[in-house]
């Protein structure tokens, strides 16, 4: 229950994928503040008991659902949605946070490097958000947010929820945290704003193609920026951005080359390397756990014809 | 002066790009400490009181010196130089620190929205490092650092000091700076060690192509890694890397998109034009002061087809 709120959209007001001629679920006025019972992005398809078998059964027609649409009254083409993200609360199963990670083969940076499907079941403790445990060694700082938040495009029909776009959607920006104000251009009336694919954590990147994937309810407050005529998305953070994961330092692992992409599954590909050597867990281990921790930085982009892109491993999560 | 350091490699001691048939400036044993008085990357044709038409007069053959080489004993092929960064001394030009920023036509994430030549130079107190004024209005936390440090390749000739290489080179890696250790590749015997391109401050891409360019004196000990294999640099910061940057948070602008180059050049192009906006200030020195504090991230890279690029200003450097 949200005391502030002045609306709720419950679980079950949630769709797949994009659709501006998709029925609001709520028309609310610029400046309401309202509660989302989100789903994780498996839809409830993976618990807190999920085995391989669960990952491998996984219907992806009923991946990523998000919640809504809000219809904001006033907001039209070439406004921007302002969203200031309040609070993100896990929902609790006995008492604990439910989280899950997983490679999907497929999907991922790496997918050719992973072809064979890998689950983390995580728990965690939903009122402190502490570390969450991954096996015996390693220690994952929390920092929840949104990963799928956006507006309804202009164009018509169906859309998948896969890519984002200019007006915003499987964003996956790690700091689209409690605190940041995000600005989304907006591409029809109303806006028709969602929300979804809660984490309870994500490093920037997320290199293998999920997070730690957690059901949370999220509070918003929705207003309008008039005649903002934003191209893509952008947002402000009060604060730090990195602190519940840089008091150690980091282990950083480059690619360098004329294409980005390779140099980037060069760095995630040496860092995995380097993991399983120093710590001597398993490759695909590695991969999950720089997909919900580790960021990926351009470093420099002007040295002609090469690159350099490096992979930031915080160094906190093993000590 | 450097009282714990064996050797010294004094300015003149340099060379413009990488030969591995060049004759080392030094044979030194692992473990040795070396002071090196690094020029700045325009080999001094820029100084306090230069202006644009220096710019325009900049001999791209003396670009980008670098000093050494240092033949490490014992370092062979296959094995990696550990490279301790121990500090960095600004050199005063009448007890102020100097530095440089410039537009380099043809040069630079933008350089087609940027054809004009530009400079802008600093001035700082080398012994605090307090943030240094740019105008009136902004100042920008310093954090110095070597843009270039690496081994001679093995590939016979000359080599271009532009782009960086496995065997390191012009990395422009914004946390090579104090207490960081740095492996990189060795391809040749004796390693044939160089560095310079010291830089009082730069964001992750350098976008325009120039940081703050600052002769320093730096110190490093060099030592070998035998049979390490390193496919490219790997490095280990001490502890967090953006601090100086962080505390009031960011402003941060999108590219969204299949290709993570457009998206860099669309989120730095929407940084442009957002802080011309707030700030009332030149497109061209919204550009410089991006490549001097703002850092270029890959927020997600696995949401086919559209991956996030996206540029964080630090608020601090307005505040």
């Amino acid at each position: 229950m949200c005391k502030a709120c002045d609306y709720t959209i419950h679980g079950a007001q949630h769709h797949f994928g994009w659709d501006n001629s998709l029925p609001p679920a709520l028309r609310a006025e610029p400046g309401s503040t309202i509660l989302f019972h989100c789903q994780d992005s498996s839809a409830g398809q993976l618990g807190p008991s999920s085995t391989l078998a669960d990952v491998q059964a996984l219907d992806f027609g009923r991946i990523n659902p998000v919640s809504g649409p809000i219809f904001v009254e006033g907001a039209r083409p070439g406004d921007a949605l302002k969203v200031t993200i309040e609070s993100f609360t896990p929902q609790a199963f006995d008492g604990r946070g439910f989280g899950w990670t997983a490679n999907i083969p497929g999907f991922g940076l790496l997918a050719d490097q992973f072809p064979d499907p890998a689950l983390n079941v995580w728990s965690y403790d939903p009122a402190s958000l502490a570390p969450a445990l991954w096996g015996k060694e390693a220690r994952v700082p929390l920092k929840p947010f949104a990963g799928t938040i956006g507006n309804a495009p202009a164009e018509a029909g169906h859309h998948s929820v896969v890519p984002p776009r200019r007006v915003g959607g499987n964003l996956d920006i790690r700091d689209l945290a409690a605190g940041t104000t995000l600005y989304l251009p907006v591409e029809v009336e109303g806006a028709l704003f969602s929300v979804g694919d809660t984490h309870a954590a994500q490093g920037d990147g997320e290199v293998c193609g999920t997070a730690i994937e957690s059901p949370m309810d999220v509070v918003l407050t929705l207003d309008v920026v008039k005649g903002a005529n934003l191209k893509t998305p952008r947002f402000t953070t009060p604060g730090p951005v990195t602190r519940h994961l840089d008091a150690k330092g980091y282990e950083v692992t480059t690619g360098i080359g004329p294409d980005l992409m390779s140099g980037a599954r060069d760095a995630v590909s040496n860092m995995v390397d380097l993991l399983c050597a120093q710590r001597g867990i398993s490759a695909v281990d590695a991969y999950m756990l720089c997909s919900v921790c580790g960021d990926l930085r351009i470093s420099e982009i002007v040295d002609m014809p090469n690159w350099v892109v490096s992979f930031y491993f915080p160094r906190c999560v093993f000590e």
